[in-house]
């Protein structure tokens, strides 16, 4: 029986892994080497206080040297599901069960109905992220998919920097008018590119565009963990990362917008400090 | 006008200065160079993702560099106090002001606590400003709360005023010498006074006072925004990090515990985009 186990290794979950080793927790941490792929895949992130414009691809080494030089290890294995058994959890990992006091899920969010070539471009003219990246497509002309009106924002944003933007609205009554966008019907079948994106195909047409920005609400997480409290898709947290269910918190993307990296790492930190506070509370950690 | 005026630079600062920067926001940042008196001072820090093993220094000089090399400037003034004017914010800088649709406040907390009965004989008595109040105090007989050693110039300008000035100094190494200063032991634990103040407590005893100056290189909360709702000495907020007045939000260490550094830099982060959020809302950005 372990402490803790840590599920996700996006920056919440290298964040409550480097506090869970700095207060000698006896912790289990599941995720990649590779970290995350929205981190590794993106172009240039300039608002992560300490890393200066860095790629995704530099915060991840930046964070397994890290990792790697205070001995924390992170199991390359896939938790299928995760039980409360009242008074402690068991991941599955498909045989395999792992037992801990608590849990802090960081599994962040899936992205729905990928468009093909949406993965393999991504980082590569493909964006999740109006803030990191749009000042990239300044005068350029640019696709953007958006499946949620809370998202127009965004569009907008987007469009005040952009020469033109190609919009898929996902959904009715959309209500960005402004000259350079243009409203597409449909959603689109591919994107297209080599070694960057150079257009998207829609209702059998394809248009040039120089980026495409997928922004999208997040699907419900998958039943991860039955009796987990979520809605519209994101875990619910209190201020302390505290889910409905003692023991188990949760901390970055699945945790609701903003879907900012640092965001992500200061919940991970605090939402150790709910786990630790807990776990002394049941007089219970190892230590 | 500015859309937002952000006050503070520790790392929930510099955090939604980051991300300001990003957005293109017109914005006035008040804080320091030195960013901050808690990270300067920090001896190692294990836990801050992407930063690994730095001192307060190094940390200080990776943020400075990064501000930098955006061309984000921080204007080195402090701020006295801030208003709601109903659909904006004013910044009093001793005698200049500074106007913001919407405020971010990233203040940190004082080392000290409010001391019972602070609030309550505030403007009776209690005073924030020796520049303010100090010739009300004329040859009379003050207690003066000083936490850090930057403001002994101010209890000085006390003591060439008043009578007697009952100093407790929160910190070692006072340097204040002058016959009419008092050093105490301690720190007051209550201050007296019915319609007044009357008398402070320390450690059992009363000393009778006509006036107490808490001299703190940061103001309490409610004391900095009349009217902002407060509760154990931290600004309340929502997981967005919106406090109880539209359009200004808080974040970092005057938010509440744990006083981590990447809590504080993911709070400035999510305070940022909730204020891009209600300036959108109200369309009342420059851009």
């Amino acid at each position: 029986m372990y402490d803790l186990l840590i599920i996700g290794s996006g920056p919440a979950g290298v964040s409550a892994a480097l506090s869970a080793k700095a207060r000698n927790l006896d912790f289990l941490w599941f995720g990649s080497r590779s970290l995350s792929g929205k981190i590794e895949k993106a172009e240039r992130i300039m608002n992560y206080p300490g890393l200066p414009a860095v790629s995704g691809g530099e915060m991840r080494d930046a964070f397994l040297r890290q990792i790697d030089g205070l001995g924390i290890s992170v199991l390359e294995e896939r938790v299928n599901a995760v039980y409360d058994m009242g008074g402690y959890y068991t991941a599955l990992v498909n045989e395999k069960m792992y037992e801990g006091r608590a849990v802090i899920l960081a599994t962040g969010v899936s992205g729905s109905r990928e468009i093909p070539g949406e993965s393999r471009l991504l980082g590569r003219g493909v964006s999740y992220c109006a803030t990191c990246d749009g000042a990239l497509y300044r005068g350029k002309r640019i696709a953007v998919v958006c499946t949620d009106p809370s998202l127009e924002e965004e569009v907008v944003f987007l469009a005040e920097l952009a020469a033109e933007v190609l919009l898929f609205a996902g959904y009715k009554g959309c209500g960005v008018r402004r000259e350079n966008v243009r409203r597409m019907e449909g959603y689109p079948t591919e994107i297209l590119g080599e070694d960057r994106v150079a257009g998207v195909v829609c209702g059998g047409e394809t248009a040039a565009v120089d980026g495409v920005f997928c922004l999208r609400s997040c699907v419900a997480p998958a039943a991860l963990l039955p009796g987990l409290a979520a809605e519209g898709g994101h875990i619910q947290v209190d201020r302390q990362q505290r889910t409905n269910l003692p023991g188990c918190f949760a901390a970055g993307d699945c945790t609701g917008r903003p879907y900012q990296y640092v965001k992500a790492a200061g919940e991970g930190n605090v939402a150790l400090h709910s786990a630790w506070d807990y776990l002394k509370a049941a007089g219970s950690t190892s230590k």
